[in-house]
């Protein structure tokens, strides 16, 4: 079972997966690189490659595991974190682990290999976007779990392993540090302000418009101020909203909508770049901290300056987001 | 000139870095990597190429900004951050930001182009490192830096964007996140136990044995036990030292060992991965913080799992540092 341990001096929690190195044992680049496969799990028909079905959206009665599918949710194969077990917590000296136990799932988007979530038509998105407002839901009873993070790799630059358009959920027994360190941001501005920082965000960018790529009646896209990344990307409910699986179907529909405007601006003006992206919602199970605003944050891998930001948390982008958004208008 | 500006919600800073977007106007996927050239401005015979040297290592009295020299200090021709300048703050609405002063320097390690660090013999390494200290001295009594950055990019797919042997020093007016949160961890630490927590990790590993990778009469080199990513390996002094531009030349040549014996390993058995590295030091012009216990945390590229960790905070290593440790020893 994997364990998840404490960086004692900044107390950065990090999964070491023991599952996911069974996987390989040859570390080198070169034998890294080696390893790609023609074979597709995810597609239509290979149903019997993957774990059996945690849910499927299926139009025809199809039984699990068979084609007939729209969108298919599998636990993953190779699971960061797992379900079953104690969630015991053990200290060695300076040293501070507990047993890997959560959840690890993918969503696959189509049963279309060659389409990219871009290329999906609006009510596809919408209904995905209800997938993962269910799977929340549906893991949010589960002992031992507080965070449920949504995100997706997309292109092998960006992490991708496989090819096929999908998605993952990774249910955590503890909150991540950058969610907590936001929840913490979000109450210092409060205290001072009584107000919802991103909510005065949105106020201030539909006034000022030079970082905005995109608007709805419910949502807005744009570059973040202090953007990390060239064309780093956030959308958010312009009204605030603390937790993405409360949203209705309206707000879903919508959410879809500015969703796919974004990542065709992206797909298109950028040329077809890998990206990530990862929703930002508060924490399960707590009623907690609703002055938190869910938003989704889309970091297209564009660049290579990401070296040494891992060690300093400083980073450098060469793209100013008013430029950013220039150009992603421009077309 | 360059803007830092601040996350309004984390209050993590990022440069805005105008400058070097003036060497780009397209951001496809496709421009991007169609950028690279065969030309050398590193290479000894091309001084020329780069702005007028700050510093050289010269050992037959040859003018500057000629050949012969070991180690050249140049300014970045594209800075991140420039040092003429006053440091204005400004406030737009929920936003703040502050001009780009600092420096920005290169380090090219040797004339010769196709040599790595590892390659390079002990004593040119340690006259490498006394050169990183002489640059934290020079560009300590400069109006407005906070702290000197020193880290190394090597191979494209690390951030390095010119294959000669090279490092880089940022000189920034605020203290980065990274090593301010550090700060907090020895200082927590050290109201409970009355102790550095980096000294007594390594009294711990010394001990334990199944991380370290190597050590000589005053270092240690270990996988950390949360390493983020696989093989990830840090360098410390064994007895504590809060400034790395205090350590005698004893230190520099035990230190200079040390790390050569780390890249090579790195090198031969990873199969000469891509690479960053960065110095964690104490903030310059500052008696506090005695505590910090500077080292240095070297990151092999070898994996894409590096997806949606940007955004969460969140790592998934698929190497236990203990195997990392096994597979490093075993040659």
């Amino acid at each position: 079972m994997a364990e998840l341990r404490k960086d004692p001096i900044i107390g950065r929690w990090v999964i070491i997966s023991t599952e996911r190195s069974k996987r390989d044992s040859d570390w080198s680049v070169s034998a890294i690189q080696a390893r790609s496969s023609e074979f597709c799990p995810f597609c239509e028909g290979n149903e019997d490659r993957t774990p059996p079905e945690i849910f499927a959206l299926r139009g025809n009665n199809s039984p699990p595991n068979t084609p007939g599918w729209l969108i298919r949710v599998v636990p993953n194969k190779f699971p960061a974190l797992q379900r079953e077990g104690d969630l015991s917590q053990q200290q060695f000296g300076v040293y501070e682990l507990i047993n890997g136990i959560g959840a690890h799932e993918v969503i696959i988007e189509t049963p279309q290999h060659g389409l990219q979530l871009a290329d999906l038509p609006v009510d596809h998105i919408q209904k995905l976007l209800a997938i993962y407002q269910q799977r929340i839901h549906g893991l949010t009873p589960v002992q031992h779990i507080k965070y449920v993070l949504i995100f997706k790799n997309s292109g092998y630059a960006a992490g991708a392993t496989l090819e096929h358009s999908h998605s993952q959920i990774i249910a955590t027994p503890i909150i991540p540090k950058r969610v907590l360190e936001e929840i913490e941001g979000f109450k210092r501005y409060y205290e001072e302000k009584r107000n919802c920082i991103l909510c005065d965000i949105v106020r201030q960018e539909m006034l000022q418009k030079t970082r905005i790529i995109g608007q709805t009646p419910l949502f807005i896209a744009l570059e973040p101020f202090a953007a990390r990344f060239p064309f780093e990307s956030w959308i958010l409910p312009i009204e605030h909203c603390s937790h993405f699986q409360e949203m209705s179907a309206e707000y879903l529909f919508d959410f879809a909508n500015i969703l796919k405007y974004v990542l065709e601006k992206l797909k298109n003006r950028l040329d077809n770049p890998p990206y990530n992206f990862i929703l930002h919602t508060n924490p399960i199970n707590t009623t907690e901290n609703m002055i938190y605003h869910w938003h989704l944050e889309i970091i297209p891998k564009l660049t290579k300056v990401a070296g040494f930001e891992w060690g300093s948390g400083f980073y450098i982008n060469p793209v100013p987001p008013e430029e950013a958004a220039l150009w992603l208008q421009n077309s």
